[in-house]
């Protein structure tokens, strides 16, 4: 397959992208600063751009999406305006866009994280973002068959904990290599519309 | 106890703060364009003013914000958009701003929607925002303790399904008395940081 891959220089893009490489897909890297192309996905015009240099793929992996980290009294409207365009409306616009130039059962992968149902101190505007992509990836499955559409919800990353486990106490991290495999389930597979829980 | 309701002329509202009413609750009615005061929640000055002029109250009741209904590939940009502005920002400013003015343990019930969980055709936008709000409430549940929130998330309505049945097709509608009763739940209860079904 010619697989698409949005945000592939962070932890998750890259561990997806080195996965998808070895089963001998065709990768295309997209990111804001580093890639084959780059792209901020929160960029309409951008957007455009990248599907005329990209042109049909097979899949599109997102990994893409920065979101801030406060606590609640001091993320004010403009954090969760960011959330919002960066992580949910660069999603759902990379696949409003994406739909002509995606093969007929070929898929997007967006991602989400484990604060949409699990809630942490300073995740309030994270939380929101991955709430609403979640919901938008089961309400566009069902209109874009057979065309699919997952996401892929992980919690805080092993590899991650040294810098962030401590926002996260409890919650059993998940290997990258499986977060990997979450997306290689949703592109190779068959499935749709669902939220898939990398553990 | 003194209850805000914003949305109060809409049909959930109105059938809330008619219940919270006959509770012997006092109510102060908000709206865009009836109620005792006026205020169109996504716009930042209009809800400070708002703030001022009730003061300290023991709940808030929002049942506000519209988002567009279309198929996918009609839904744009601004679409996602004013359904963030309206339902999403507009709900989260409210509680935002509202903190210093909700008793010590008193709570904010936002509602949200089915869409969130169980997708409709052109329900893409809605979804999204049923879905952040959703996860937002979980998310700020543990960030604002003593005081409350959660979301009220109704199946389409016994009373709308003359207008939007055929948009929900094999939905088990809910009469506007259970989801004045979920509100009421919320207000008069205990719990925190969860999703009311009224059904």
């Amino acid at each position: 397959m010619k697989i698409m891959v949005v945000g592939a220089s962070g932890k998750a893009g890259k561990a997806t992208r080195e996965l998808l490489s070895r089963r001998g897909h065709t990768i295309v890297t997209v990111g804001r600063n580093s890639g084959d192309i780059r792209c901020d996905i929160s960029q309409p015009e951008q957007l455009s751009q990248l599907w005329s240099r990209v042109g049909r793929v097979d899949a599109v992996v997102s990994a893409a999406g920065d979101v801030p980290y406060a606590p609640l009294e001091k993320l004010g409207p403009d954090d969760y305006r960011s959330a919002f365009d960066q992580k949910v409306h660069g999603q759902i616009d990379l696949v409003r866009t994406g739909l002509p130039y995606v093969a007929e059962r070929g898929s997007f992968t967006l991602i989400t994280g484990v604060t949409a149902r699990d809630p942490i101190l300073q995740g309030a505007a994270a939380a929101m973002a991955n709430g609403a992509v979640e919901s938008f990836v089961r309400a566009a499955a069902v209109e874009i068959a057979p065309q699919r559409i997952n996401a892929v919800s992980p919690s805080v990353f092993t590899e991650s904990l040294p810098d962030y486990g401590d926002y996260f106490p409890g919650f059993a991290p998940v290997d990258l290599a499986e977060v990997a495999r979450a997306y290689q389930k949703s592109v190779e597979g068959a499935r749709t519309g669902e939220v898939i829980i990398p553990a």
